[in-house]
């Protein structure tokens, strides 16, 4: 009988070349999987790599158009923020990557699906949960978990001396002092050096942005489109670029030169740890104010309220916690597109050394916002009595609250 | 009999000269009243005019103090904002003017008290709900809102007829073609030229920010103490600010020398009208970044996510619309300073061509965050174990889920 | 030139018989119209009796079926409720009534409506917002508003007296000591001598709801079956209802034998002030009870939590507040729908003295709950270790939280 | 060198006493604990059985007061409930007994505590994060997660089999066909024959109400007077109790007789299962009530909203999850008792054949509501023409919905 199959993540790196050999060991086949979300990748070596080391093969999937399409781009449309910073470039990431990592397992008739994800990390948990909820029967082989693997390789060079031992080629660029994930919406930087979270990360650590103190001495003016809140177009040096992953990709070229999109903050994992992070991500950063900023024009007040304090938070608490496949999520995705219809129009928006800032904006089909009626000076179709009755209306209740504190002999007129 | 008293926030410009006249052709006694919030003003220059127009007298407070400590630090403790974007400086400085300029009409023995607030906007709705609540029986003459007023005075130039026959001084400046409204806080600016949503303001609009391209190429570096959530001290060029005052003015006005705190939307008012507003206010900007960083450092997961959804929201509606003195703002309040218990610590922070950003955060008192349990290399009082029964049980739901959607065959896996 | 014409919201009442007439005093032709919600009246004799005073017709139509389908059963839907325990009868009705009295408005050529409500309630809101939602130019005369109305009806015996002199036909019955409104949903009595929020209403005011102490001593059962949170059936002394009004109305019957749904409350009027209200609305609190019931059963936790927090209370306020025609209520009411998608099933409930309660429940398409699975016996597919991490992993942040209060020297441990 | 000790959580029952067994065999030393929270109990039988089996001791603590004082009278003030219809009985016990159970294992030099709660149940979470939060350092010892333990115990017939080999004393009484808890909250009842959702529990089931339909003929009426938002005085029979414990207990004995407070759902465990459970709780039923209603008469309308849809939620959410040691009750508590200042006043209730309801509402000291000002028919101090401007302010954003919807050609007035 066959011995049975599993499919890894796999990312060509020491980690999980190391999970390669561990599980081949352990008696299985195993099939590898790379997901192409953006990165800078050499899948070519990192598929030598792995059929060296004994895989079955390696199947790498192009995920960017579903990346920008379902998950960047609807992020944007509910203006999705983890504690007030973060844009969630790998949380956005990783329900595509487990999606098609499960595709594969599928197809590849493994029983098992393997990671090489910490036991610490946020990330563990966005992918296993997406298993489970894609194949409820799936195994999942986490080892870094699972105390037969972190106690024999408890450091670094344990690692080096196994691969060694399994002849793993081992590249001899040194490695860096934090860790890094990249895709289309940003790249992330944690880990070493970062843990101490009153230093600073240094100049060159950063990928997808340039230093702004380098940037260049004139902005770059651009122009986004939505429709329903999605962007549809991006007008840049006389160009108009409509298909999405291009229009991403545009924003983050330009954005990076511009040294739009870091953020570093101290941010609470689902686990219940605190861990400092930084993270660059241009476009997101440029679309979400810029998708922010139209709503202003074209959004009913009362609907954004409702949005800002429901949709908005659960949207990003969901995806940050890894809960994308769930039923919340359904739910809360459909009140994002209903808020989204009338989100029609277009925003300047300027990039200059590291800032992005709206120029204006406006809408062919939405009316909402009327110069005539916003203006102080014109009384057309509006009686300014009426709102000597709305505040009288409006304070009824608050001339009761004056006289109860009179009452009590708290003055509110004090200094 | 006496003539009845009232007290008119005056500012010494055209419109409130006109009311000034107005009231005393109605027959009232005026005393008039200038409250300091930070704003430049010829308080002296005002006090002449207003008595050669008429009034008994000018009285003027100097509020720079309760308006820093209550208000502003009050809205940087719980990260208010509105709309996502505006600080609220002017609705921050309505109460402590409110409530002065009642102490004023009740001292002077006012049986009203007036403004010149136009009947569209935000502001008389927080300057009468502040009225009301501090004296629920006092009278308010909103001339703006009156059909003999407003029908009376149409336009500037009847205004200006009107100054003229009455002997009121006009200077003779050019008024710029927007309307402004400058505190410690922000200058505000809106109305006129700013009506066209789409257009961006002149460059030589702005002024409590220079321009960001003509900022210095050396960025400015500061550190902010905070203690239970409000600002202590600020290290800047070797010196250290703690009066709340100073240390306000002087990020106000290192702010300004490096363009930092503009801000332009679309905003939706109170009584339902969007308006294009333009701010700038580098303290608030600066402050409130320092504050959020630091928060992540010290504040716990639940608490955060309580307080973002609930108390931010909520007390940053209460403030824009005016509601500052009423039962809702007591209790937003008391949450807040409840959940700054812990919020103690430092943020290092940069300013450079227009933006704050963060480089570092540590506290001395507060330990949520520890380097060595955030270290993913670290296995020290953890059982990675743990996660995946934490993975296990937090995916029973997403399996019944997953369940489910495969019975209604919607595949999850699909691309 | 012909006259202008007004439709008036007409009742067949004192008030709205005096305000015909007073339209007609005013120089307008008035068609009148009355709308079917359900509610005990002789259209007949009010149509008689408008035509007597002058009205050029009455307009009658039958809203039950809009009225419980569109509003009533959405309400069930997502568990309407208002502060707690109001069941927004009169609130649900409005919407139907306004728009249907805004058609026959358009078809009969009005440039205006008119309704009786006065100046302190919440219908006159709920009216008027609702007639501008649906034609922003049209004129509403709300003559309980206007000076020369209200300065000229100040109390029931000038109505009566310009009733004789106008030869309005006034019914001798004596009008109640209290003011109702009734219709499907709902009869609610306010006003008079329910002012005393301290004194009980008296036994012979409730009129859809029997005594409970004179109700039978033998419960009555019956069966629920909800499709997408709607009910499609009710099942009753061996018969099967599905007509959406015969379902509604027969459970009003049998409600009304067993004295289930009778509330009295002081609520807070949109407008600021309090008021006392008690109403019986035997339907809707025996589907609002069953459907919350059935939620248990099958929807998903994290899904119910969000539509609890979220949508019910935003859906309850802007029914109440009289926003039905707005971006808000469209916005929300996708939410509810699609937090409904699953909610299939039945559910058993026992009416006896005036209490509804739940006897069983069950699904036959949904499974979220299992007997095997909830059960503490069986462990199939279920380890018990998972929970241990579970609780580990929960434990990180709680762990920080004890070592923090231990080192302020707050122990938790004391009694 | 001594044996570790282990402080178990007894209850005399057959599950703990195997397990007491079980901890001596494992080589402890333990010493037993019992809560005192109400419950029906010999504790004297439990002492002999526990010495018997080979417990150092059997303490007992009374911990009646702090249950009522700061469990129950604080749910009651926040009207605490879980998914809209469970009191939360189980959940507020926990706190207690946890803290004292921690108290009891730090005076006896325990190094574990260990309880008998099953793998699957919300108490194990509830008890657990209380000892991780009360003293992070300390070992839990949950047999019933344990592999070793519940391999060998599959059964009750291997628990009954230990204990005839162990010498356990066990109670000929036939156990009955589910799982009880008792205190003076509620009587909870689950599991066995209640897995069956579909089936109503048996008439001799419940213990803490009998059968609403053999309760008197006449009902009891009561008064409870609240200072801010507790309870503190009952008035029944002529009699008036204010001892807290003496109150709620002679509520409980009331509330019995009139069958008041059962309740029976599906709800969701924190760990993602679904369960049925049914309840008893008379007391927290009519106080809860109660003090719902008092809240209409004296609480601000807005404070009211931003508690019922923040605080409410997430304090019941906190108890249900058992996350009562935490900063997050800390930070919702301080809300609660903000909310609560001027909840002054007294409720008068009926309770009847398994109903409480209202027959009235007074405060001696709170005035918001006035039955002069809510008089439709009184227009002292207000002016009906103000109503008018708040609705036509409230109308400026309806009117562009209007507009924006027939452009679409979706006509609002259709049927």
């Amino acid at each position: 009988m066959g011995k049975e199959r599993v499919c890894l993540a796999y990312s060509g790196g020491l980690d999980t070349s190391c999970i390669l050999a561990w599980l081949l060991e352990q008696g299985y086949d195993v099939v590898c999987f790379c997901a192409d979300v953006g990165q800078e990748e050499d899948f070519k070596a990192a598929e030598e790599k792995a059929l060296k080391i004994g895989a079955l093969k390696l199947v790498v999937e192009d995920l960017r158009r579903e990346f920008v399409d379902e998950l960047c781009f609807r992020a944007v449309q509910c203006n999705a923020i983890f504690e007030d910073r973060y844009l969630l470039g790998t949380s956005l990431a990783r329900p595509v990557i487990a999606r098609a990592q499960m595709r594969v397992a599928q197809q590849e008739g493994c029983v098992a699906v393997s990671h090489g994800c910490t036991g610490k990390g946020n990330d563990q948990v966005r992918f296993e949960l997406a298993f489970y909820a894609i194949q409820p029967s799936i195994r999942v082989i986490a080892p870094w978990r699972m105390p037969e693997f972190y106690n024999r390789f408890a450091g670094r060079n344990d690692l080096l001396d196994y691969a060694a031992k399994t002849g793993i080629p081992v590249t001899s660029t040194k490695s860096k002092p934090w860790s890094m994930d990249e895709n289309l919406a940003h790249c992330s930087y944690e880990a070493g050096i970062l843990e101490d979270a009153a230093t600073s990360p240094p100049d060159d650590m950063w990928k997808m942005t340039d230093d702004p103190r380098q940037a260049p001495d004139t902005p770059a003016d651009l122009t986004l489109k939505f429709e329903k809140g999605l962007p549809t177009s991006l007008a840049l040096d006389g160009k108009s670029i409509t298909n999405s992953v291009d229009l991403f990709t545009a924003l983050n070229k330009i954005g990076k030169i511009h040294g739009v999109g870091r953020i570093d903050i101290v941010e609470n994992r689902y686990i219940g740890l605190k861990s400092r992070g930084c993270y660059d991500s241009p476009s997101m950063t440029i679309l979400r104010l810029a998708h922010l900023d139209l709503e202003g024009l074209v959004m009913d007040r009362e609907v954004r309220q409702l949005r800002d304090q429901f949709v908005t938070p659960a949207y990003s608490r969901i995806l940050y916690n890894g809960l994308y496949f769930s039923p919340e999520r359904e739910f809360i995705e459909a009140s994002v597109l209903e808020s989204q219809k009338r989100v029609n129009g277009q925003v300047r928006v300027r990039l200059y050394k590291g800032m992005a800032s709206i120029l204006g904006r406006s809408s062919d089909t939405e009316k909402l916002y009327s110069m005539e009626e916003s203006s102080m000076d014109s009384l057309e179709d509006f009686k300014p009595e009426e709102t000597g009755g709305f505040i009288g209306i409006q304070s009824i209740r608050l001339k009761k609250y004056g006289l109860q504190k009179e009452e009590a002999g708290e003055k509110l007129s004090r200094a």
